[in-house]
């Protein structure tokens, strides 16, 4: 269902409504007549007859129109009843402020489990628990212990009735943006992230999402959303909780690298979301991006009065990935006639004076600097506000004149303006003139810096996106009917793993370069299949038992001749009984050695939040040791297995070393990608291993492939179609 | 000569000195009268009688009384003449306002040394060119373009005149705090930044020194009086310039990987300074560290009144590497009982409403927080300063006894709180009570967490002093006889670097556990050698005019039979001499094979600022390709070697990998330390490159050591002695 019956409600209910003044049942009351809210009252409370002018019910079902949402400010354990109340009357969704629900343990989430469950059987959506509430500020729907939001464009979704507050105040003193929505989403018990932002990724009155994240619940269709959304309005995210969670599951070998924040930075990223790590940059960010078009070609330009702002300015901006081109000869030269022969104008532009005894030149700057196709947006640095103050009064007009003229520059050219100004705190009209037109202001050069780099890191994004590689999981679309037959016969045969020769057949099946290995039952077998491969083979045993060859001394290298093979293949079987008596041995698997090369590791698995995700890394010391790997969330996208493979610090070592020729890192995103593929083709499986694969001049080779299947019980994302597990 | 006169002077000459209002020859007067300088004032100029009331001079020979300080506000070019005036005059030191000099070129470069010429020999100081001026808050002397800077405690030293107004202005809009003096060092042509540390140092007026650098002309100066100056009073900086700095001389190996900015940090550290980033950081951190203790053991407690504010400064707190301990049980109990049951104590402490009815809780709960002995300091983050203005305005009241209470609890216990509020712009009176006891409000929270873990760093930084280890250089302090005959040997010989087995004895000499080399001058010789070692052996070519033994083909490894050896010499002359036909061939170096183990790489040379630096990394791939390397300046603590070897990204490699024992670290840091040792002993080095040291379980091999000379002229550092050298 859509929440627009709830965040946009005709009606309201105030279960727990109270006479008294300091209760929220009193105060919600209050603020919706204070606030001219045009849809019904209805007050509930069974001990009083009327508050505040309204008459006073029993209970929902008592009350004569619809009501399509509810305030319920009544204690947690009344909550199944209320909602079997508010059910029978047809109510469409609740706002549930208590807390004891699921953040105080297991008997608060049993009590939130029975709430949730009444709520579903009557269709009623919930807001919450433990929420600060909801306030929709275009419909005067004030449902949030707060007055006097400044009413805007921005659709403001938190975790923290705290970060909430202080967004709104910051916005309030700071800016002259506002709020078209406040939801606290409290547990998300039932409405979950992704549902808010489809609903504000509709609603005409958002231009901007800000969100301020501890955690999600189904990170998978967040990202979803959160990727159609950003294609028609900003998403900044601002996620904490970094400290305190760490290594998650101590599981997998992929799995016990993964950070879980860094699986999710990626995926925000990719999902066109714009995070923030700075809560001071969280409101400026968003204010910016709600009111300016991002920057197209990840170019800006500098404007200063001093040398010291533009130096950090540059600083940051470099840091954050920006560039700052020199800017053409004739745009240098028109500049160079304006300003004094002191000025400095490649890039950062320093006026040098040149604005004292006329600040309107700024605008003059913008224009020149604006117009040089090379720049793609403008960032101010400096005294700008401050001339009429510090020198003459009459300077004042002629800022405001500028600020004029840059505010129409910004509409007509299409090109961001971000102002940083010493002199915010004194309240120039010219900044206000420059708000007005969009221009935001900040007191802070970090902030300004960041605001502009949001619009081009932006403009970036919406430049890259394909529609093609979505995070969507086109189950099965891809699968082999050998490949099916492949999982089907493990699962018959009682195994939760692939074998070595089952899981190189899957991969070869997708195409992947695997080597033509056999499978040798007798010492006799092996040498004749050594004798045909024609180069030095590998020995490796095979059997659903040993899933770690290696610790079962199950493996021998680089075997020439057939003394060594016929050797190699009874140490082998000897050895896999001394280690697993009971071992049910296959056979050896015979394999043609490897050429020379990098090793690198390829791994999937499922994440708890995003369900599958891909890692890659450099083999031996560069992950044990030094756990250089990237995470990405399946599919994979042709430019995203690229980055994964740049990413990684050890990267350098692919384009070769001392004197050796580059590697084929094309071949390595291939087969990213492959991977990417199997692992949607068959949401049977669980995990995936290629380790090490060996990375030459030209192509690769997969040494030793593994792959774990689920267990039944564990096919349980809604996306996955296990039909052919039968459940 | 010390500065007291100049920043203290007790006269000013203003040449230049205007009636014209819009000059800063008439500035600068005016404010000296408005601001009640207590000084003789001179205003000097041919032109005029008389301005603001002051007898004007034809030249400041003319004037009677003696003139401690002249403010130079004429144009760039008639400098050398102003100054000759002021040094018949006797004038001790001059504030050169003009731009014009170094900053323009080769042009301005003659000008500016011309000026300093004249300086030096009249031995007037110079503050400037190219500078805003100079201001002292205590005297009222303001010769500065700038009024109502608020007066305080902390001397601000920049290289940007915006900087300047931009941290002034936030001082007197966000504290109560000021300035003791402000200096623009501009050009630095003569007095530099370590000069002005140095008084400031043994002012009673100043408590911290605040600086903005961009570049510094004397770095080894400069932190050997900042280690000298964090002792007694902090230090905090901002360099900038960091992008447009980058890889500066190509020169050797070590050079190439030395980014300028990363030994600075190194060196800053080390020094005790307090290094920031964030331009918002910079005055914030000032005012904390100039009003607060340090705290003594890098553990910080949070309290809150709300989750979303502690989940982001936990975040922050751990990413800054501040420790939060879990409170003791004793104070959990007592804040348990103080506090609603949903209130978390562990830490952060989140009261869960309990604060909502009576905020003077704060200093309650402060008290028992601050009084447990593993809580260092405190930081409060949420709405304090805002339960008046939000709930109800009694409750300011009890937030202004809170404010009392806490800021004697500071007092008291000799540990700071650092408090984030919410409500700062409403400038509520609680908050101002806390700032006069010495708390700093501030309404962002990572500013917030930023002051309280600056507070950490310097405690941690002035535990860890020990005065053994500066950055003085004891030249030939522990020079060997036979090190420097060895090295005049080489000089006599013509040579600029010394020969391996020189190198290897000179290592030797100070207790590097070098191998027992011996030098073959025929295959017999060597073959004998060879025989003796017992081992494995190693032949290398020694030649002066071969320094890449490598490239001439000029090395043979693991050599076994006397046959091997013999074939080994035979071929290493051929190379040589098809290398380089005149090349001065002295023989082949016969060395027993090291054993196996991690190679890792040590270098010297001199930086440009700081003089000599060591260089170390891990061999091969670590250090050539993904450039994983850590600097210091020389020479170098125990503890520093130890943290150089630490902060390489590989470090873990020498824990052992893959079931290998851990390697020997202590020798690593030994033989880091005895590299700095010899660096310091022997002035004529240049550098030094000893590539690879293979590091074993025990102890380990240096396999090459190269060691280049000064070219004569190049011994140019003023505490460099290079007697020996006769230069």
């Amino acid at each position: 269902m859509s929440l627009e019956k709830i965040l946009k409600a005709e009606s309201v209910a105030i279960i727990g409504a109270s006479k008294i003044e300091t209760k929220r049942g009193y105060q919600t009351i209050r603020t919706l007549l204070d606030e001219k809210y045009g849809g019904e009252i209805y007050p509930v409370n069974p001990k009083e007859k009327s508050i505040l002018g309204f008459k006073c019910y029993q209970n929902v079902s008592a009350i004569g129109g619809p009501v399509d949402v509810a305030l319920v400010a009544t204690p947690a354990r009344t909550l199944p009843a209320v909602l079997e109340d508010c059910g029978q009357k047809g109510v469409k969704g609740a706002v549930v402020l208590a807390a004891g629900f699921g953040e105080m343990g297991p008997e608060g989430r049993k009590l939130e489990n029975e709430m949730v469950a009444v709520a579903r059987k009557h269709h009623i959506r919930l807001i919450g628990p433990n929420t600060s509430g909801m306030l929709n500020l275009h419909d005067n729907l004030n449902l949030v212990g707060l007055k006097d939001a400044p009413k805007g464009n921005i659709a403001l979704l938190t975790q923290s009735g705290n970060m909430a507050l202080t967004l709104i105040t910051e916005a309030k003193v700071k800016s002259n943006k506002g709020f078209s929505y406040y939801v606290g989403v409290g547990n998300e018990a039932d409405i979950q992230f992704h549902e808010y932002l489809e609903f504000f990724r509709h609603d005409p009155d958002t231009k901007a999402i800000l969100m301020y994240v501890e955690g999600l619940r189904n990170g998978r269709k967040f990202i979803q959303q959160a990727q159609k959304t950003t294609l028609e309005k900003p998403v900044i995210l601002l996620k904490s909780g970094r400290s305190s969670t760490g290594k998650k599951s101590a599981g997998s070998h992929t799995g016990s690298l993964a950070g879980i924040s860094e699986v999710a930075q990626g995926a925000f990223r990719r999902a066109g979301i714009i995070t923030i790590e700075n809560s001071d940059e969280l409101f400026p960010v968003a204010e910016t991006l709600s009111s300016l078009p991002p920057i197209k070609n990840n170019n800006v330009a500098i404007l200063a009065d001093g040398g010291g702002h533009a130096t950090i300015a540059a600083d940051l901006l470099t840091d954050l990935g920006v560039n700052m081109p020199e800017l053409s000869e004739k745009t240098q030269q028109k500049l160079k006639a304006l300003l004094p022969d002191a000025a400095s104008v490649p890039n950062p532009v320093d006026v040098a004076g040149g604005t004292d005894a006329d600040p309107s030149l700024f605008a003059d700057c913008a224009k020149i600097m604006l117009n040089d196709p090379n720049v793609g947006g403008l960032l101010i640095v400096g005294l700008f506000g401050g001339y009429g103050i510090r020198f003459a009064e009459s300077l004042s007009l002629m800022e405001e004149d500028a600020a004029h003229r840059m505010g129409k520059l910004v509409k007509s050219r299409h090109k961001p303006i971000v102002l940083h100004s010493l002199y915010t705190s004194e309240k120039p009209h010219a900044l206000d003139l420059l708000r007005y037109y969009n221009i935001p202001v900040y007191d802070s050069l970090d902030v300004s810096v960041k605001c502009i780099s949001a619009l081009a890191e932006y403009g970036v994004y919406l430049n890259s996106y394909h529609p093609k590689y979505t995070f969507d999981l086109n189950w099965d679309a891809k699968a082999k009917p050998e490949g099916i037959e492949i999982i089907k016969a493990a699962r018959e045969d009682g195994r939760q793993a692939l074998l070595e020769p089952e899981a190189k057949r899957l991969f070869g099946l997708h195409g992947a370069p695997v080597s033509q290995d056999l499978l040798a039952k007798s010492a006799d077998e092996a040498v004749a299949i050594a004798a045909k491969a024609g180069s030095e083979v590998v020995l490796k045993i095979v059997s659903p038992n040993i899933l770690h060859k290696t610790e079962a001394s199950g493996v021998r290298i680089k075997l020439r001749t057939e003394q060594e093979v016929r050797q190699a293949y009874e140490e082998i079987i000897q050895s896999a009984i001394d280690y697993n008596p009971k071992a049910d041995i296959r056979g050896v698997l015979v394999s043609p050695m490897a050429a020379e090369g990098v090793e690198v590791i390829i791994g999937t698995k499922y994440d708890d939040q995003f369900g599958p995700i891909i890692m890659y890394g450099l083999g031996g010391i560069m992950v044990e040791i030094l756990k250089d790997v990237a995470f990405r969330v399946v599919p994979l996208s042709p430019s995203g297995a690229r980055k994964m493979i740049e990413e990684t610090k050890s990267f350098p070592i692919l384009d070769g070393s001392r004197g050796k020729p580059p590697l084929d890192k094309k071949a390595i995103a291939k087969l990213l990608q492959l991977c990417s593929e199997i692992m949607v083709a068959y949401p049977e499986i669980a995990e995936m291993d290629l380790n090490p694969v060996i990375v030459h001049q030209e192509g690769l080779s997969i040494v030793d492939a593994r792959v774990i299947l689920k267990a039944d019980e564990k096919c349980r994302m809604s996306e996955v179609r296990c039909k052919r597990n039968g459940s």
